[in-house]
């Protein structure tokens, strides 16, 4: 008998299968959006109804607690990161928390406080939710379903287009350095990039309509965010190594592991394809606000049909490989 | 160290306690709701912004199939009946599903077809969602999280009001009495009562304004109802034993395992307390739609203080008790 792997959830290519296969295909084209919005039709960060955007996500890590952050933060900074994301200005969070049985109460309590905290500091509110307890048999840890919910008159869908620049906001693959020094006992003094990413929602205003996609590379990294935008669109997105930003603590961790960093789960790091005009006005606005922005690549009109819809790295010795859709098992394990 | 107990998944006073403690106690009052809005202010089955009502709930159940249903099919019904309960027209759901590493496949199609089953024939779109994996050392089995939404001009936030009648539109314990014998390994014919009740709009519709408040009556079953409803009101509610409609069947499960049906869980029946003098009408109403209503009680302003938020149930034999809000243990685990 068939069964569930741990590659199944790595969000990349193995997901996909599991999706396409087991839901997607089940259903019909109308069923995969409302009337007047985007959903499963358009795989993006959320879904639109009007000008509201949701999103939700099922949120797991062990350890729970990590350097830089918790479950907690993770929870309510990856989902109001989705729906920023989408343009959305978040509004309002629902939470589920499901938790075993024998669970420390005083880890419970720093994990809530650590949510609300985040609520408090950006005014957003916690509107509903669920609490449910499963026997110790069954379940370990905590698992924390976020829903996100945002307004927006002009959401952000993911469009890439010819001659766009593609921009990194931030340093890359630190989460996923982080959970793999911790799970290969490395020592590092490296801590968690999870935070919310409200702060860009002012430089999406400001130059509407030259952001063309916005997400934020977590699960499978920049690399199954890059491929799943080449994909959408069938264009090809090329990516030049010496520009990304990688931090020498990850590098040292995905030295030792042989990890690559592309792949690492990133928390609060937003990839970018704007205007390739507007690209280095962007930058600036982005440092004004204490990102740590790079140009990485740009997107092109493949003139081999092969190659629509794939990532290319120039690698720092010059030569050109292609950068695959995550498969297979996650390592770390970081959701 | 204190831990999470079984009991804090109970959905009566030890839930409620978690819940007060360790986040309602820590959000400020302005960040329970947003600005147009009902949220953690006011605990109901959904919360609402504006026109849409947003419900949550993460979904376990073992055996994750069992006579009448799966968790697929409990999952999705059990958000749309949110939705409805606050009087919105279901119009998308997104689910999250975390599974086990080694879960058979076999399993995941049949509850992704259960589910999509449901959404298809009342025309719910499916608009986003999440899956992750856990590895099997930490989880057993699969835990389904769905985020209802729903349109609604007049939401149904629940006041029951002194005179009001207290209907139960179909028979009350089955889904409970259904876990109770398969976890105990009683034999029984019964099969769960899961079901969406999308039909009760039209009920909702034609009486607006004399529905005071439309409960469905799952975990903690129609006592944590009915005690949410006096405790949020400061009324009383009375209720007749004799005429609360307990199968057969569901009496020889509780017969044998001592349970009670009235905080056994029902996924298919919703409470209302409605205006007395519509109260007949709105039973014939139900029963043209092929419910099997009964008027059960009603709500009363009590003369002696101390009476205010206490459920009272007449019993057969013409005495009165005190119909305690669930506490302890759930057993049968239905959630």
């Amino acid at each position: 008998m068939d069964r569930i792997l741990i590659s199944h959830g790595n969000g990349g290519k193995d997901t996909q299968y599991i999706l396409q296969k087991y839901i997607f295909s089940k259903l019909p084209e109308n069923l995969k959006k409302t009337e007047n919005g985007v959903g499963l039709d358009y795989p993006d960060d959320g879904a639109v109804i009007g000008e509201i955007i949701i999103s939700t996500d099922s949120h797991t890590i062990d350890p729970y607690f990590f350097p830089g952050g918790s479950i907690g933060k993770l929870a309510v900074s990856g989902t109001i990161n989705d729906v920023v994301m989408m343009g959305g200005r978040p509004i309002a969070i629902l939470d589920s928390i499901v938790v075993a049985e024998g669970f420390p109460l005083d880890d419970l309590d720093k994990i809530t406080s650590d949510m609300i905290s985040i609520l408090k500091e950006h005014n957003i509110s916690l509107i509903g939710g669920d609490f449910k307890v499963i026997p110790s048999n069954s379940m370990k840890g905590i698992v924390i379903n976020t829903v996100g919910i945002g307004l927006s008159k002009n959401p952000i869908i993911d469009r890439v287009r010819e001659g766009d620049s593609i921009i990194v906001t931030g340093p890359i693959g630190v989460h996923g350095a982080v959970m793999a020094a911790l799970q290969y006992g490395i020592d590092t003094k490296l801590k968690s990039d999870v935070k919310p990413l409200i702060k860009l929602l002012d430089v999406f205003e400001k130059f509407q309509g030259d952001i063309h996609a916005a997400r934020d590379a977590t699960r499978g990294g920049l690399a199954a965010t890059l491929n799943e935008w080449a994909q959408l669109s069938g264009k090809m997105i090329n990516v030049y190594e010496k520009d990304i930003p990688i931090p020498d603590e990850v590098k040292s961790i995905t030295d030792v592991t042989g990890l690559d960093p592309l792949v690492l789960a990133n928390e609060g790091v937003a990839v970018l394809s704007v205007s390739s005009d507007k690209a280095e006005q962007i930058v600036e606005e982005l440092k004004k606000l204490g990102f740590e922005p790079s140009i990485i690549g740009k997107v092109i009109e493949p003139k081999n049909k092969d190659n629509k819809g794939l990532v290319i790295i120039t690698t720092e010795v010059g030569g050109a490989k292609i950068l695959e859709m995550p498969s297979g098992d996650i390592v770390p394990r970081i959701c």
